[in-house]
């Protein structure tokens, strides 16, 4: 199913959502978008429900604007992201359907 | 399953409990929290029973404030995290329920 | 399949291109290029048809030149690399054709 | 299994032993040790029967005092660890026994 | 098959070989060596035919001395690596013989 990513801009929330298809998403990466030349911090966060957020990478302008993530979610995961601080943050991966899950269900048919 | 995050604050220990799900945890970032503007390291530290914990990640505020991690713990792990230091580590990564281990199990019933 | 690697050069886009294999490409470490002395940061950036690009890495010379990824092509994703900034950025990975997929289908023979 | 950990403390050769249980240990990250206030460079090493030690990681205070591995070994690896420099390396990941191993041997009973 | 590593030094090509074993080798890590006091960047390449070299990683004394790396190599792949660059850089990782290959060819037996 190949590439995803989405770059999370500041004062938004972005929940996630699959189109429909079920499968699970790799989020592997987070780069600093450009933009202010401020060199404060921006910090990407996994927003949960009601949960308090929490914090999956704090990028530093000129210092680390790069990091490696790997997280997987479900095509039914309720989560959302959102970036404190004054620049977007890129997040990229990549998406797989589920046929790897009816690999065994060959059996059945 | 999908998402899995804590904030480990300092000055208490967190052990891992998997709300009675049989599975594994997969660990896979750790990032700074806000807080002190102190550049005092903040390192994240497991404990296993009595043996001296060992250190998982050190972060450097305003250096390095996020790190990738790649750690597996089982429903009955009997472990525990805490911080070293004046500011809260953000834990994340995701959880994958038993399903994965009765993929054999088809073939007794 | 082995070895994969491209360098994308400032100015140009580059097609993904799986020479006619079916299989998997997986893009797991970006590095800076030689070349301009100057400080400027350079950002490998994914296009996937006519959305806005994601960026994958920025690399900052003399501070962070490589940086590991983890993304995976399939031969038939439509996606191209380029670079912004004035040097160029190595991607490396390995390719896996696609007799993987085939393990059960030993079944049907 | 879960967890696995050990302080590699400088002066002192540590061999990898499993206690006995058939598996694969993976070791994903290093981590600088408290200690010594010099800047000095802590590098940990790889020890394979007579042949010259390899370099896994080299960790600078203040400055990058973590970072990810990702090695496996065997039940049966001959390897040890040690550190050139002042400080302790702390190294963990985790331990998967072997039933993995016998997934097709429930076929035979 | 366990730990693999090399040490590749300055002004030599490596070519990998695997030992007349089939399987796959995992490089997992890059590490500068000792030596020159140089602030000089090391870059690792890799060379495939007699294509251009293709960079792995570019290490940079003092800041970034180490880096994860996710490269899989067949035995039958044809690659070398050298450095650019004063000082040696460590490959580490792991080698897996061909056994996974016929897990299911216990079904032919």
């Amino acid at each position: 199913m190949g590439f995803w990513g989405i770059e999370v801009k500041p004062g938004k929330t972005y929940p996630y959502h699959s189109d429909n298809v079920e499968g699970k998403l790799h989020v592997t990466q987070a780069t600093l978008g450009l933009g202010s030349s401020s060199a404060e911090r921006c910090i990407l966060q996994c927003h949960v429900g009601h949960k308090s957020p929490i914090f999956l990478c704090s990028l530093l302008p000129d210092k680390n604007e790069t990091c490696p993530l790997s997280l997987e979610f479900q095509s039914d995961d309720l989560v959302a992201f959102s970036v404190i601080g004054p620049r977007s943050i890129h997040l990229s991966g990549y998406f797989v359907a589920n046929e790897g899950d009816g690999v065994l269900d060959d059996y059945d048919s």
